[in-house]
């Protein structure tokens, strides 16, 4: 098994190795922009979409069926472990998820679970299983979940948030719940991520999309240890990527978190970023999503700028800087796709 | 009057000069945080209150009667100059500014006009006269201006928007409407800086709120020179401060840009950043907002913190890493300013 995976291009940049070309992939590439998925969308909601295995694994396969990407990545929503924790949440239409019960005092904290991924969450175990059988050893698949950071935030405020002012407040005024609380979340993510390796996944990645509203020392004194738990706690025979947006300042302390590969957004040069955290690890990003909007041409330049500024060194993982964004012309997508491996082969 | 001017540490310290303390000031300290100002929005809308300049000096002078701040800043709002242009926008409920007719094509851009302040905005020179004579030069007064790209991505998204897309795509596809767009802004906010400075104001800030969402590469390509004509156009006996949040990889180019302070938002390190744009500028900055909701004990020592990172260096001015938010607790504004000046008196 391990001898076969060594081959894809994706899964050695993981681990810093040279390919014959740069390994890309798309976060949320399952998804809106794709009028395979609107289809089934009309039929089931997105909650259902993730809880069915036969739709998250069709919905996974989507993308790759149309564009030659070089990894797939569940599909699924950085939310779903905190349901059988104990904090459940619906979409509203066109809200973004609600939680009705929102986590605000230790008696909150004290009754959420820590939760048997195998058991309350095997809808995503057997979507994965079936990914890996339908790939048929052809692409590599990705799992992946939130980062304690960005769960909690999403908990705390009862959904998305401009300011973060509850969750900054909770953290910073009341110690023992915020630890309490991460430390829940973090055995959390080290059980539901290690049971998605053993459901088959090859390569992990890890989210915090919001960490970026912190200041460094902050995210220093508040995160780092518990992300550095998840991911000292995960499988090391998968390698694992280590994303979040607004980052630029906090890449090293990142780094020290931990992770194979550091996932940055457009809003740093990559090269730069690369410089700062090192070369003892890769990176992935990191295309402004708004760029796919097109034209080819520009995609084309912007595409070439960062595959030069990664200066064809092993451990590059081209990506979007976030994920996808809903109305993105498909053949722009496949335009990219084709254009980052025929730049970079060598 | 200049010689007079010179005693204020605010504008000492925009002038990389030594003073007695830290300076302090917060951005949009004239506001909902304050009891003095709900009372009037009770009766005025804000539009009303911006336009009449009899409430918006008494506005502006509001946190001055109650805190010791360094600097009042006049009561207006980044959006004021546009109606003017040609661009009319209302704010609805809760929901931010609503531009009915957004600025999208050549057409839109060319019938934009270029404003004369003082006929199109007296309000604002009235309120600023008023101020001015109110204060009896005990505090100086700082005028200010959106910066271009804040300002077209309102025209052009018609409100606030989250990916800038329609910016961005105006941007990358349309040059030459990019550039009308971004010219006639341009002029558009010389001349009414200016008018503000000959109206009283002693010092000027230029806000490019949300810059941050560009790569390094395009704010150099499509910004920087016309926030650069901006600062270049405008009177020079007057310092001024160049403030963008999410901006931490953008610092250096800001400060090409121009400005005699560099406003940071909490991202970064103040001690960096300071370190990263050269000590020939000076810095403004960086308390987390949020952090202003307590308890005391954590604004001190963060505050102490941001402090110690300045290092009692000449040339930087305390205030927050963006406007304060609006249920902050008064008495914590109060205790903010005091320990500034405590802790820095040196």
């Amino acid at each position: 098994m391990k001898e076969a995976e060594d081959r894809y291009p994706f899964l050695m940049a993981c681990r810093g190795q040279s390919t014959e070309y740069t390994p890309i992939w798309l976060m949320r590439q399952a998804g809106r922009y794709m009028k395979e998925y609107r289809a089934l969308r009309k039929k089931f909601s997105f909650l259902e979409m993730c809880k069915k295995p036969e739709l998250a694994a069709e919905v996974t396969l989507q993308p790759l069926q149309k564009f030659k990407l070089d990894a797939a990545i569940i599909f699924s929503d950085i939310l779903i472990p905190l349901e059988p924790m104990g904090v459940e949440f619906e979409f509203e239409k066109g809200e973004g998820p609600v939680f009705h019960r929102p986590v605000r005092e230790m008696k909150d904290v004290e009754r959420l679970k820590i939760i048997e991924p195998e058991e309350e969450t095997p809808f995503l175990m057997e979507a994965i299983r079936i990914v890996r059988r339908e790939l048929e050893g052809k692409t590599p698949l990705i799992g992946f979940s939130g980062a304690p950071f960005t769960l909690a935030s999403y908990m705390i405020e009862g959904g998305h948030s401009r300011n973060y002012i509850l969750t900054k407040g909770l953290m910073y005024q009341h110690r023992p719940v915020w630890d309490l609380l991460m430390e829940k979340i973090s055995e959390t993510l080290i059980r539901y991520l290690n049971a998605q390796v053993r459901a088959g996944a090859q390569a992990l990645q890890i989210f915090d999309s919001w960490v970026g509203s912190l200041t460094p020392d902050d995210y220093e004194e508040y995160v780092l240890p518990y992300s550095k738990r998840i991911i000292d706690g995960v499988d090391k025979s998968v390698p694992l990527i280590h994303f979040a947006t607004s980052s630029s300042t906090l890449l090293e302390r990142m780094k020290q978190a931990g992770g194979n590969v550091i996932g940055v957004d457009w809003r740093v040069d990559l090269g730069e970023a690369w410089a700062r955290i090192g070369y003892d690890v890769g990176i992935q990003g990191n295309l402004d999503p708004v760029v796919l909007f097109g034209p080819v041409d520009l995609i084309k330049k912007e595409a070439k700028r960062i595959l030069d500024r990664a200066g064809a060194r092993p451990g590059h993982i081209f990506n979007l800087g976030h994920g996808i964004l809903p109305d993105t012309p498909v053949d722009h997508v496949a335009a990219l796709v084709d254009m980052v491996h025929e730049y970079s082969s060598r």
